[in-house]
């Protein structure tokens, strides 16, 4: 059943190698320059809710495209995407709790389930090294460490909860920089929303992320904080709906956009 | 001999006050909206090693304008401006002292002379502010704080030197912004060169500029630091060339340009 990694290179030959069920791991580094997204489905009563968060939290949560209700189908990130079929993996969530972690959730869609396709830093993360800046959790093989902040998001309906951010250290010259390559993509978070004092953010102990690995911020470097889209996870899992489903941690959905088309001019 | 300084409300209005004699003063806040530059003059020979200075340096000496040698007019950033007698008062230079401050060079103009616009703040604080940032100096009423770094400037011929910075403190999201305005402003300096670490630069007491007034840098600030025109004014009285005109101190050229003209996309 495997399939060799370095053959997935767009985002149409990772999506049917997940239908095939040929692919189920993780999609970091597959199909070099195509954007990849988080995955979030609700039952309509919910999406709308959800929705009005996404829109009030643009930075964790950039929207890139909404189905229409029992649409499993996408029509501006990718052609002929069936994302009942086409992530690696799913979470399935009931009441908050994790109940199962398929490989396609076909048996499990219904007529009133809205996705949700957010922005994912992995577009700039390949503009940041493009600009040959290192990024450290890149460099480690490690993920990045992400924190809960004591920033409260703008809540909608049943979504509340706090902002949580990706940490990136970077010399002072190279932050700028970040700033100004990241500035340009807001479909996939933006510019960083905070840079040089974790304890504005509440941050007490950088060594010790919230979700991810810790990496090391030297004496001569500015931590560098961005929206991170566990945001919008952290925030449904806080707010317990009957029924949820997710891509799988590290699973995403890869689509046919060019990370490049996702900047601003 | 006095002019009302708010009838002066463009670049035009306010070169035909300097050229009938009518102002001699400073001109920040005048014609608000339209961009303002340094001037520099020098003979031919050590003209063209300035124009190297400047393009190997193109943050603290962004070049707007440079004219023919002997053409006291400009083309580009004023229609019929007389470098002559279009700015309020120049400072004239011989073997790098100061020996007069006159209203008007028209008896001093050769016909090997050739003179440099270049891209001043101003431009840049008009857009911090109309984004909402406070810039400290401003509100204090006096001039930003300039340091001389241990940063040398590529050198070309006569000319080297260190880089001078401005700095202006904000706190951490009001610096992202910074970077991400100013840096659509790459004629004007463009985004920072630093943040954060002013021992970095060799500046070691944010208290004492080298020049313009010191302002407060307060615990939750990060102090932002911008190439800046006096740059090529401090390496110039370096050189010590044997003749020399600037601008005087605050008495800049208005030119046609809007400052939004100067903002990239």
């Amino acid at each position: 059943m495997g399939v060799d990694r370095t053959s997935l290179k767009t985002g149409a030959l990772v999506r049917q190698a997940c239908r095939s069920g040929e692919f189920t791991g993780q999609t970091s580094g597959l199909a070099p320059g195509f954007a990849q997204a988080n995955l979030v489905i609700l039952p309509q009563a919910e999406a709308r809710q959800f929705q009005e968060f996404c829109e009030k939290n643009p930075k964790p949560c950039p929207l890139l495209e909404v189905t229409k209700p029992g649409d499993p189908c996408l029509h501006q990130l990718a052609e002929a995407a069936d994302l009942r079929t086409d992530l690696p993996r799913y979470r399935v969530w009931q009441r908050g709790e994790l109940v199962d972690e398929p490989t396609e959730i076909t048996s499990l869609w219904q007529e009133d389930l809205v996705a949700f396709l957010i922005g994912c830093s992995f577009t700039f993360e390949a503009a940041l090294i493009e600009a040959d800046l290192s990024v450290r959790h890149i460099d480690q093989g490690t993920n990045v460490p992400m924190y809960r902040t004591t920033i409260p998001c703008e809540s909608a309906g049943m979504f509340s909860g706090p902002l949580v951010v990706s940490m990136r250290p970077f010399k002072p010259a190279d932050a700028i920089r970040a700033v100004q390559i990241t500035g340009r993509f807001p479909a996939v978070h933006g510019a960083p929303v905070h840079l040089g004092f974790p304890e504005q953010l509440g941050i007490h102990d950088l060594s010790a992320p919230d979700y991810g690995d810790a990496v090391a911020v030297e004496s001569d470097e500015l931590p560098v904080f961005w929206a991170c889209g566990v945001t919008p996870q952290a925030v449904l899992m806080q707010a317990k709906p009957d029924f949820a489903i997710t891509h799988s941690p590290g699973c995403m959905f890869v689509s046919d956009l060019k990370d490049k088309d996702l900047a601003s001019l």
